[in-house]
């Protein structure tokens, strides 16, 4: 294997390949990334057991890619990721002979670096499932920036540490929680097939970034994954087993109160007080004491002291409320939201509370209070 | 107590005053900040055991201090950084009444913070040693920046955690070393008094930091304590027992051989090759083979692979050389020196090699090589 190509687009491709790589793989041949090198293009591969990226640039005129000698090599994603970003040249050659040792060579520096054969690669079934729909990148970034934070983080129910999206053939709904907060965005777009997967939150937030803003993405679905694919960039990830829970009932009928405000208000607001929180707290518990006159948040530990403020708020209906909710929560609610008002609109004092935005009705924040401490 | 104080200001004071504070205090008072509030100044205190820092500011246009009763108070560094970092207004006010608690208001964010009564702080000893000196702060900079790096981060022989400064009426010497590497800062400045004191290089860092380009510094010792201080700032820091090794002994007296290249193009050279380490190695190995043909540096990993780059060097004088050295040590000793080419000097496989500026001779950097590894 021989081959000249741009140190920038190497470079870009091991960044995106790699995503795919988890440091601690049991198989040390997926410490590494695949280098596909053909005549006509070339192909870089990163995979885990649950999501695989293959990156793909073909032969054109924006990029040096001279082939002598086609061929495959996997190299560990650290090294071959520090050499290129700082090897002393715009050009870069690959070379491998009959052994696995690669040489990388820049103007002066070259590096001979211990790889694997392309062949002990794991064989990864990259085939596209039938059933398939198309939308903007743009689109898929937005949804998974407005809903992957509610995510669970813990294994102990493993379908929560995932994003279920399903189509009912009118509406794609979009949910992730974590049983303590839930985040949904719903799109009225055609999608000719009903589906209900769901993807692990950490690995679609990896593909949401992986493509760029204009681009378009493919996605196609089976029982056991999904892939998400352009010309240029394949991702495929294993879906979670089990039910999604039914999270509509998790959604109170009513809402006898209603507050709304401006969302950097309230974000600055929640940023200021939350250094006081008390020892064995994670995070701050702050409180909302509203009515039709003010709305003041505070916060109080024992160790540290407390705070006041009194909230700009542009309307508030209903009687007389206070609860308490997670800072994080709420803050992390509010930045899944586009535009500048919010509206809150609260069940009661112990029922979840749930915050849209007044300029886009596609996402609702669920977010359960927190039980009183005083 | 009672002030409204600008809120620039004082986020710059509990910035400068908060340095001389450990996190892990065992005295609570001295986990806070003290504020001593005057009619025509204020006054930011932050302490340990080893450094004592005060910054002041007396009443003037370009900042507003309006005091209604003068008080003291103190708090904790970590809330009151945060509460004024992010506070929504750009005047402060602060109020105590009869008891600690304080209550520091914004706009509408208001906070009551326990603090410390004034009275609880340690009494620290300001008194200005006789004798002093000036010099510029910009050059305190440039010594600190020079020397810290290699001073020792262990406790083991707590002297050589130290930077020393030693006077014989003609030249200012300033030294550190771990005993495997030395930086030494050598000034022709006129003090008319001798001394030789050494002071914690991490202090050291710390107070060069605090003070602006453009101040003068006037250092004042006994033989317990030196001060950096100006109108503006105040900074006291204990000074380490026990006598500094004499260095000098460390530098061989000839040096049969001699590189001189581009400082740029080396550190470039030695970021490229450091990944390449074996696992048991912090830091890469790296070897140099030089004769008047070629200078070549090239590391070597049983588990990665090797590099190996040609320098460009300017001119090497002397048989041909192979040596080995820490990566971390050159580039610390090269980023301790000014100007854009450097002349490095060697003794022998095994012997100190040592590292100056052409532009500069006032700064001389020495590293022990590493045995061979092969």
């Amino acid at each position: 294997m021989y081959v000249k190509i741009s140190q920038d687009k190497l470079s870009q491709m091991i960044n995106i390949a790699g995503k795919g790589i988890s440091p601690n793989s049991p198989l040390p041949a997926l410490s590494g990334i695949k280098f596909d090198i053909r005549k006509d293009y070339m192909e870089c591969t990163g995979s885990d057991a649950n999501i695989s990226i293959q990156v793909r640039e073909d032969k054109n005129d924006s990029f040096v890619y001279e082939v002598e000698e086609e061929g495959s090599i996997i190299i560990n994603k650290s090294y071959i990721s520090e050499i290129i970003k700082k090897i002393d040249s715009d050009v870069v050659t690959m070379e491998i002979g009959d052994t696995t040792m690669t040489r990388i060579s820049g103007n002066k520096a070259q590096f001979d670096i211990n790889g694997f054969r392309g062949s002990d690669y794991p064989l990864i079934d990259f085939t596209t499932p039938e059933q398939s729909f198309e939308m903007d990148a743009s689109l898929l970034k937005t949804i998974v920036s407005e809903t992957y934070f509610a995510a669970s983080f813990s294994e102990a129910r493993p379908v929560l540490t995932g994003i279920n999206l399903r189509n009912d053939g009118e509406t794609l709904t979009v949910v992730s929680t974590d049983s303590y907060r839930l985040a949904r965005k719903e799109l009225k777009i055609h999608i000719p097939f009903e589906f209900n997967i769901t993807v692990l939150a950490k690995s679609l937030l990896d593909i949401a970034r992986a493509f760029n803003d204009d681009e378009k993405v493919r996605v196609a679905m089976d029982s056991k994954k999904a892939q998400f694919f352009n010309d240029r960039l394949m991702i495929q990830t294993r879906l979670i087993d089990g039910t999604y829970p039914d999270t509509s009932r998790f959604i109170p009928a009513s809402f006898p109160y209603e507050l709304v405000l401006e969302k950097r208000d309230l974000i600055s607001a929640i940023n200021r007080s939350s250094f006081i929180k008390s020892e064995n707290d994670q995070y701050a518990i702050l409180k909302l004491s509203m009515d039709e006159h003010e709305v003041v948040m505070s916060s109080r530990s024992q160790e540290i002291g407390s705070s006041k403020e009194n909230l700009s708020a542009e309307s508030y209906k209903g009687e007389h409320l206070e609860l308490f909710f997670s800072s994080k929560y709420v803050s992390e609610a509010l930045n899944g939201l586009e535009g500048d008002k919010i509206r809150i609109q609260f069940a009661g004092q112990v029922k979840p509370f749930i915050l849209t935005s007044l300029s886009d009705d596609t996402t609702l924040q669920l977010v359960l209070p927190v039980r009183a401490y005083n």
